[in-house]
């Protein structure tokens, strides 16, 4: 075991401090990562916090990350010392259900092992993210970072890139196809680049009309501001696809209202409370309501190729990890375009 | 025009009563049907009622036509006098939107005519439906009963039957499926048939044990009774497709954690007030909140010939018309088993 540098939060009520974590030495199949970049999602915050209820405390958030090989394990076949890799949201699965043989780890029948603030399979040992120097995770949990692409620029491709790149691949978008993008933050700004990058008309709705110049710059052909409603009217059964990236309480059933017979609405955030839905608004154009989470290794890994062919990173903005607990409470302002990402050099210092 | 004998609600308030309706003398491609028997569907109260708001009175209801073509139009190619014919729940539509020209006339962007409580296109005049002894429609909206079918059981195909129909085969039930209904009413006692008769393994969802026998007669494979909440856990991730005919309310987040990853819940009941949704029940297992309004005319005839190839019919009680009112009243307490279908010879009499 080696003891990790890494910044924790205590409790529910405290903010991220430095702190030591325990890293097992690698076994026969894992794989030994020195960090680089870590990247910050909403979600760190919601666990630090316990906003979700049962956080494991003390808790080092942290599940985009890249980093480079330090050591593997003596049946590690997939990975070299050297390779720049990255880890996303889970480290583990049961690996046998139907989900896991599908390559759909994420929907795991025993629940994946996610990347921190889970319990280790077999020792029920804490797992602990990647706001840290190092981490060892088995090979067949750990991507590879292709050539070209900007390290720190590229960590959230593990979190908020996946979870856009896999409901725009599995709800089958194609060149031509009509998508919405709800909400122009973390996810939306990959959802428009993704979307952007597979041939997609993408039409970014916002509440207000402060983010229209930056959605055209990320390559949106239209914005629409939803605050006034009228943009309901105007764009009715315009869509075939429209990714909610809103964890905000809304209502669902105005977006639907917009898809086109057939389409899908696809939330990837989840309000605080359930939202009302209308089964009108379903019956009367043959509509879905989809939820997708994350993506599964290898679509996880082919999403990162994607990016690399099309040069698609995330807009970031980066930071000494002594700022995290600022970055949390200017996200909770929506003050970052796009994404926190952590320099953790600034923990080894 | 020919003055019909027909049931009508004077208004939202008054029981139905005889009523004579002006048919149109059929124009060159209407086919003119003397109705045999009519289906009750729970949609005609709603309507007489004016539930829904925006009831057009006086109104004949019926959407569950079945009749003989007694007279056609000079440039009627497909059926001719004699001929045993059904009408739908639509009578006419846009014709040339994408929902038209793709056979989803239901579906139409200005709006499918209603049989009833809509206003022909052109003219404006009230349609009204088949309580009555002769209805003219244009012979593309108008379906061939195939030979073999009994003609009163075969009336209620034309709405509960396609209502059913058409989800198991847009969203591609085959063999082995684990299908569920939700409900068995007119509307479920069809879809357990229909997806016993394409190959699915099918279950029976109602919230009391008094249709366990029942199901299982008309085959379904399993049934669970909800009401104390244990089915939910015991079939958790079960089911493929689930049908819910249901338009009380009731939590759609139980039932849709009882689909597999990827599966879909299909809505074809309205309940009055829109329903919770859980974003995370959708997200967590890429399941998909759906819903399907009746099919379009060539899968009806799809639906038909499906049925007399498999010897497939609604349960029904036959009734004559003037018992029209008391049959509305059985229906509100779920008093049928399960489907009212009218005589109409008992108005020619």
């Amino acid at each position: 075991m080696t003891l990790t540098p890494a910044y924790a939060a205590a409790d529910a009520a405290s903010p991220l401090a430095p702190f030591s974590v325990e890293r097992r030495a690698p076994g026969p199949r894992d794989v030994q990562i020195d960090i680089l970049y870590c990247g910050v999602c909403h979600s760190d915050i919601h666990q630090a916090r316990d906003e979700w209820g049962g956080s494991i405390f003390p808790m080092v958030p942290g599940h985009e990350i890249v980093g480079r090989v330090s050591a593997v394990g003596g049946e590690v076949s997939k990975y070299k010392v050297g390779d720049t890799v990255g880890v996303g949201c889970f480290v583990d699965s049961c690996r046998t259900c139907p989900q896991c043989e599908a390559g759909l780890e994420q929907y795991c029948d025993e629940g994946m092992t996610a990347t921190y603030n889970a319990r280790e399979r077999g020792t029920g040992v804490p797992t602990q993210g990647g706001y840290s120097t190092r981490i060892v995770v088995d090979q067949d949990y750990v991507l590879r970072i292709p050539d070209g692409l900007p390290l720190d620029a590229a960590a959230p491709l593990l979190c908020a890139g996946i979870t856009t790149y896999s409901p725009l691949r599995h709800f089958g978008v194609k060149p031509g196809d009509k998508v919405a993008v709800v909400g122009l933050g973390g996810l939306g700004h990959m959802a428009v680049k993704l979307a952007v990058a597979m041939g997609a008309e993408v039409t970014v709705l916002s509440t207000t009309e402060s983010k229209r110049d930056d959605a055209k710059a990320l390559g949106a052909q239209e914005f629409a501001a939803t605050g006034d409603g009228r943009a309901f009217k105007q764009l009715r059964r315009r869509f075939d696809l429209i990714l909610d990236t809103v964890s905000a309480d809304h209502d669902y059933n105005a977006y639907l209202g917009l898809l086109k017979i057939d389409g899908t609405m696809v939330l990837l955030g989840i309000p605080e409370r359930p939202a009302p839905v209308a089964a009108g608004v379903l019956i009367m154009g043959r509509r879905n309501l989809a939820g997708s989470a994350i993506g599964g290794i290898a679509e996880t890994q082919e999403m990162l190729d994607f990016c690399a062919t099309h040069g698609i990173t995330s807009d970031i903005e980066l930071i000494g990890i002594e700022k995290i607990n600022d970055a949390y409470e200017r996200m909770l302002r929506n003050d970052v375009r796009y994404r926190f990402v952590i320099d953790i050099a600034s923990l080894k210092a």
